[in-house]
């Protein structure tokens, strides 16, 4: 594989993302890991996009995945002529984007810069899905340096021995904050609530967390009050799946409780990322409704009995009211004025220009 | 059994309390109801306390197998002098007492009324184990009693069509408020969160609530905030391990961040039960920490890797300024006036008197 870039390594290590090679992209299963390690093989875009439909991977997985399952598309249609190739990435492009409904406006962005390599490499007459591979690790290493300085600037809000409690696997940016912290000698306790019904935070930030060598410790989701009230909890963070520009911060379903509870404690809650030039607002946003049966099992066991129905909302919208501060790499922006973002010349976290 | 008094005989379909008979104390086994049904026999009342502590029964279970576990003390010591029969209920009542630490005062209160009971057959002759059992059926019929009246009370503050959001497994009160609505003509969806990292909302309470006919639904515990916000919730309702004189509940671990946020949401919030005259403030309730491990389950399945913490406090703290209404027997009176309920003339739920 070509983990070159030092950074990129690092990340890979925790990010374990999808990676196009010998015509397929593979993804680790992120639905059983660490407990089991096993990887999803796809040989045909429809297959990636089916594997983020179904949460082989999730938080920023999706993206890469996207990029690489890209790559793929070009690597399948390879023997076809330039007209019949691009009608193919057409067809990838729409099937990625709509993979899960809430990501699909930054989903088609990515979409669409991966087609612009592809056009690049046409008339250059380059590899077309290696070319598109290569723009998927350029946007990666850039979306790396920009998490890396969120990280400086959220680290900056928690005082050496404190305690942070995270929502769900923020990947990217919570190895960056702990190597961060590391850097400049700070050490803080985690909290991560589980993240039902796929316990993300459970099973990934907590092992991120543990293999860093932070004190980090699991709580189910009814838990996260009762700590942030008796815990001396400094700093509540979790980055998005989406920030509108007008402060509605798109992330995990939990998320909105904990902030209104760090809201009503005097706690700050910082979101990290790039606010979102694709959603003006969150009128644009559509939450994705998962299958309702899923959350009447845990861990692959029947909680509920027969008759019962379950209800599955993936995400959740936290208001500008509950957020103390969007952390970007150009430093923290208040959730009213993320316009003055957009305007520091900044392409995003995805290198989205609308 | 002896069921022969109708609302004694309603609620032990959904209540399944410990029964004492035969020499020997069954108590059904909640931790995998209704999934399997299974039941845990006691020939000792120290077993009947370790059942407690494993948390065999919760709720309301503890208190009915506190009672029942007094009679086979009774029972085990039978052929003993009075002196030593007097001297073992003792260390029965100090044992059955200290099972679970939040709830010891009320313990204490029920395992003090099963001895005065004891005392009385001692005095005319009677079966001591049958006088402590025959007074325990008392107390319940008692308590139940004493639901009901609340029921009527919690139903008036639901609108017929409406919705309503519960946090664990309220038992006796959540079917006595089926069976009013029922009386009343009234029918609402029932929300229950799962209530990690027992499930007794998915196992329990919406057991109850379908086998009542009602529509209900389970959500994961990271999604009580969504739904208030999005399914036009009337109601949040909940029973109360301890409802504190000055006006704090304590309840299953949960409750807190729900009642916040239906705060913010300027949802109601109502808990049920009696104030209790053991506990005049919050500051002599003591949290119980349970084993930490467990957390890091669920459905008996690993979710972390090894050497990642837990964290489990079994219950929570809601100050008044969250509660709307505190519902008793007697009305629903406000959480910063419960003095007066007990110059109402009412022993309480479980006939507290200090």
């Amino acid at each position: 594989m070509e983990r070159q870039d030092k950074e990129l390594a690092f990340m890979l290590q925790y990010e374990n993302i999808a990676w196009f090679e010998d015509g397929r992209v593979r993804i680790l299963d992120r639905r059983c890991y660490p407990r089991k390690v096993s990887f999803v093989t796809c040989t045909h875009y429809a297959e990636v996009a089916k594997a983020v439909t179904d949460m082989v991977t999730q938080s920023a997985g999706p993206y890469t995945a996207a990029a690489m399952g890209m790559a793929l598309a070009a690597y399948e249609c390879r023997n076809e002529s330039e007209a019949r190739q691009r009608q193919f990435l057409r067809e990838a492009a729409d099937c990625i984007t709509n993979a899960r409904p809430t990501t699909a406006k930054r989903m088609a962005q990515i979409c669409k810069t991966m087609t612009e390599a592809a056009e690049a490499a046409w008339g250059s007459g380059v590899d077309v899905a290696e070319a598109i591979k290569a723009r998927a690790i350029e946007a990666n290493n850039s979306r790396y340096h920009k998490i890396a300085k969120m990280a400086t600037y959220l680290v900056g809000q928690i005082p050496n021995g404190g305690t942070v409690m995270t929502q769900c696997f923020a990947e990217t940016i919570v190895g960056m904050m702990l190597k961060e912290a590391k850097q400049k000698g700070k050490t803080f306790r985690i909290f991560c609530p589980e993240t039902r019904p796929y316990f993300q935070g459970a099973r990934l930030t907590a092992t991120v967390c543990y293999e860093m060598g932070f004190d980090v410790t699991v709580i189910t989701d009814n838990m996260p009050a009762f700590v942030l009230k008796n815990e001396n909890v400094n700093v509540f963070t979790s980055a998005a799946d989406a920030i509108c520009m007008d402060g509605h911060v798109i992330n995990k379903v939990g998320t909105f409780q904990i902030a209104i509870a760090a809201k009503y404690m005097g706690i700050p809650y910082f979101v990290t990322g790039a606010p979102d030039l694709v959603h003006p607002t969150v009128k644009d946003v559509k939450i994705e409704m998962r299958d309702p049966d899923f959350v009447l099992q845990a861990m692959g066991v029947k909680t509920a009995r027969d008759g019962v129905k379950g209800y599955y909302p993936a995400f959740d919208i936290t208001p500008p009211e509950l957020v103390s501060g969007v952390v970007t790499d150009q430093g923290i922006f208040c959730p009213y004025d993320l316009w003055r973002y957009a305007e520091s010349g900044s392409t995003g976290e995805y290198e989205v220009v609308v």
